[in-house]
Formats: structure tokens, C-alpha cells, sequence
């Protein structure tokens, strides 16, 4: 059986690993991101010797995913320092002479929930992360979703709570909904990291006001078959009933299907890999390798 | 050369033509949406004895395009009457054993201009129609968008203008992106049906910033390579450039791609198929006929 390396590319830490093509993730090692020439040589020290066949690197964005694109394999606009217009895949390839796999994380994790994990068997799903950002991948008719560039789906423009005075965070957009309701907004808006707040505080009721609008407005655009959410917010696992309460409310009925009525419980989900969502997500990028 | 029928299923009045392949159109009759029986009696007696190999529907919704499900090819849940749970497909089978593809009118619109377009030569797209509802239909990696069902974009929530009192008029939600923008909100709003009003009358600004919202999460969520508008508000070419210019505010930036900045007014378009989008949408539908 194939031998694949899977790089997970965050922001924060990246993590590496060995699986194989039916999902099983042999070893993993994780380090915190710094400079491109730290973190990628220990990248590279990572997979020297391991003869791994393909490579799949699911990373923090912006980046260019377009095959034939001229900065194909960058992370391009990034605010992060030193990552901005690096070329990610090409730093790889110098090393190790593979197919490579290269997407977003979340689009990554879609296709890894897609292939072995809550959405196995469907034809689409959607993945969402809310933690220090928010991000959404996709997978529809069978392929990841793609069209100028990735989808950006954390950056969509949501009502505003009518007592919510919180001007949020995002460094562009202000209040979309990343900046209303990522992490930090959290924090920031209540002086307290939400892993700390009870799970009847008003910040949850807020929370879920916010995401269910997000997932009104990607059913209604991406009619997915399955919506996974995933990230560190989404731990707070009282999260999940109301959402699915709040998005059943704003959508009044008008989408006639028993995933947003009777069968909502397994229509919005925790991630079928759970903490290897993003791991695996990369791997299963490693068996679509150019 | 293959003859292929097309029809065009509004809420309003039914199209139904003769084409090809190519996407010429031959022959073409109109006539009122009345009652199934009445409507689909004139549909049948059009297309006897034309020999067409295949037909295409495009049709109004909510409808089950899902092949294999137990209401394929139905007219689902509308309000209009007597064409609730109707099956339509059916109706054509029953008549002419040929091949069919059934599709709501938008995703047909996207794929004829996908086909023949504004949108050939690209990987996907997206078509709205602005018109006495809001809709819209993509084509994403080549195929139609289809998940749970079939997109139902019109109905996504924007921020509302903040001296805008209009309630909306979506039966469902009030105030909706249909409820706010399509053209019965503009003529409730203003007294006045928006062909009447000048092209400097606020009207159009409100309209834009609703057009632009929709647009901005459109992008963000599917990241399409074309956006192409039609429907009879869009049939006042003012509206463009105001709303090319209102999503270019709201994006502020964030998307760094041409087709956003320097190039939007070629992002940004009337159906290359001019007043035939509907009914080519529905002959590129019988081309995907089973």
C-alpha cells in the first residue's frame, strides 16, 4: 500500500504525518510555525527518508490552488510575516520529487470528511472551522470547490444582533462574520475566552445567531449534503443543539427536507475524524497529487 | 444534426422551442402558465411530431432535480396553484420516449451560458435572475450545482439599509434578498414600477447595495469565474456599474484577483445569450438528458 505524507499547515503549528490511502495515519509529528526556512526544513527533515509517494499539504490561506496558475502551490496574500508569496509546493518539490496535493486546510478537511469521515458516501459536504478564524471548504459533485480561487466562506457579511455592540475583529471587513464570531471575537466581546464562559451565557445564544445565519446562507448557495464544524469553538459541543434550533428558525421552513427538520441531528455534525480531521484532510489531498 | 426541445417553465408563461446541439434555436412558441392540464396539453401538441431525440426543462421551483429520488422531475412545493407535486417529467415521458433533463430555470440559464455564453470556455459560473423573484443557478468543476437539492439563492439574508423601512415582501421570510430587491419589493417600496424610475433616483442605490451583498457572498461561498445577471430589473444596464462599484466597496479588497478589480466589468455581466438564456439554459438541459 501506498506510502503518503500529509502536511497540515497552520498558522499557528504545523503537522506532519504518514498514512496510507485508506485514511490511517501511521505518525505524526507537530512544531510551531515560524520563518518559512525553519519550519520547511523541519518540514523537510520530517519526510527525508520516509520515500513517501505523494504529498498532500492542506494550509492557512490565502493561497493559489489553481493547477496552471502562475503562483500555483503559494501561500500568497497572507498578513502572516514571511509567508506572504511563498511558494509552498515549490520548496517541496525541490526536495522531494512527487505528486503533490496542495488546498486550503478546510477544503482539505472537507475532502478527508468526505472520503473517510461524516460525509463518507455522499456526493457533498461543507467544513467549517470556527476557532481563531473562520473557514469553510467544500466539496460539490465529487470535487473540491474551486472557481477564480478557494472559497473565503468566513468572510461573508451577516446580520448584526440588534445588543450586539462589538465592532469585531477582522483586519478587513470589520463585522463579517469571522469578525463577529471567530474565537477572539468571543474573547474580546466578553473579556473571557469562551472555553471559560457557562454554557448558559449569553455568549452562546450570540454565537449560535451568528452561525446559524453563516449555514442559512451556504445551504441555500451550496445545498450541501452534510454540514461538519469543526475548531476549537466548535468544542463547546452545546454549541451544536442551538444552532441547529437557531437555523431552523430563521429558515422558516421554506427548504422542504428532513436534514433541516427531523434528521438535523445528523445533518450538522462534529467531524467524523475528529482531532485528525485536518491531518487527514491532508493526506486525502496526497491521493489527488500532480 | 441531433433536434433537441427545449422549454422554458415559468410561474408565468412556458417557452418551448426546437434546437441543436449547437445551441441554435429554430422554432419557438409562448403561451400562459395556466393549469397543468391546459399548459401541458399545449406542450404536448407543440412538440408532436417535431421527432425531437431529446427535451430539456428548464422550470420555476422549488422543484427535485435529483435523479433517483421518488419525485424526480416534480414541481414540488410551490404556492402556485394546482402545480404543487405535480410531475412533470412524468407528464413528457408519458408522451415522448426520449431522453429528458430537468433542472430548475437558473441552473439551466447557467449552463446555457456555460455551453454557449458569456461563461464558455470557463469551469464555472453563476446566473441570477433579478426579475419578480431573485434566482440563481451555478455550475461548479463543469457540472450543475446540485446537493440536498438544487441551490435556492434568492432567499439568503443581507444586512438591511438602515433607511430602509420596506418589510419585504417574501412570503416566507419577509425580508429576504428576494423580499427586498427583486422587482415587486422595488415597486411596493417606491409606488412606482422600477421601469418607470429614473436612472438617478435612489432607488437604484438601494438596489445595489442589496445586488452587491448578494454578490459578495456568492463569491466568497462558490468563487466563481463569471457572474451573469438577467431578469427584467437587470434590463436597466445602470444597475451595473452601481453594483460592480457597491461589491468592490464591501469587498474592500479582499479577494485579490482581476476579475475583482481592473477587469470586474467583464466579471460582472448581462447573459451573453441575451433574451434566449432561459430557453437555451433548457436546450443545454436536453443535451444531459437520461
Amino acid at each position: 500500500m501506498a506510502v503518503l505524507g500529509a502536511i497540515e499547515a497552520g498558522g499557528t503549528k504545523f503537522v506532519c504525518g504518514i498514512g496510507n490511502e485508506q485514511g490511517e495515519i501511521m505518525d505524526r509529528v507537530s512544531f510551531p510555525t515560524e520563518a518559512p526556512e525553519i519550519t520547511m526544513a523541519r518540514v523537510i527533515e520530517y519526510f527525508d527518508g520516509k520515500n513517501v509517494e505523494a504529498i498532500g499539504v492542506g494550509s492557512f490561506g490565502p493561497i493559489d490552488p489553481i493547477i496552471g496558475s502562475s503562483t500555483y502551490g503559494y501561500i500568497t496574500t497572507t498578513p502572516k510575516p514571511h509567508w506572504s508569496n511563498y511558494n509552498l509546493i515549490g520548496k517541496l518539490k525541490a526536495h522531494f520529487n512527487v505528486p503533490m496535493g496542495f488546498d486550503t486546510d478546510v477544503n482539505g478537511a472537507a475532502l478527508g470528511e468526505y472520503t473517510w469521515g461524516a460525509a463518507k458516501g455522499l456526493d457533498n459536504c461543507i467544513y467549517i472551522t470556527v476557532g481563531t478564524g473562520i473557514g469553510a471548504g467544500a466539496v460539490a459533485g465529487g470535487q473540491l470547490l474551486h472557481g477564480l480561487s478557494h472559497p473565503e466562506m468566513g468572510h461573508i457579511l451577516t446580520r448584526r444582533h440588534p445588543e450586539d455592540s462589538y465592532e469585531g475583529f477582522c483586519p478587513y471587513h470589520g463585522d463579517c462574520l469571522e469578525g463577529l464570531a471567530a474565537g477572539p471575537a468571543i474573547s474580546r466581546r466578553w473579556g473571557t475566552q469562551g472555553a471559560e464562559l457557562a454554557s448558559d451565557h449569553p455568549a452562546w445564544e450570540l454565537e449560535a445567531y451568528y452561525l446559524a445565519q453563516a449555514l442559512m446562507n451556504y445551504i441555500l448557495i451550496l445545498s450541501p449534503q452534510k454540514i461538519i464544524m469543526g475548531g476549537g469553538v466548535m468544542k463547546q459541543e452545546h454549541l451544536f443543539p442551538l444552532v441547529r434550533r437557531k437555523l431552523q428558525e430563521i429558515l422558516k421552513g421554506y427548504i422542504q427536507h428532513a436534514s433541516l427538520a427531523a434528521d438535523i441531528d445528523s445533518y450538522i455534525v462534529p467531524p467524523g475524524l475528529g482531532d485528525n480531521a485536518g491531518l487527514s484532510g491532508a493526506l486525502a489531498l496526497a491521493r489527488l497529487g500532480v
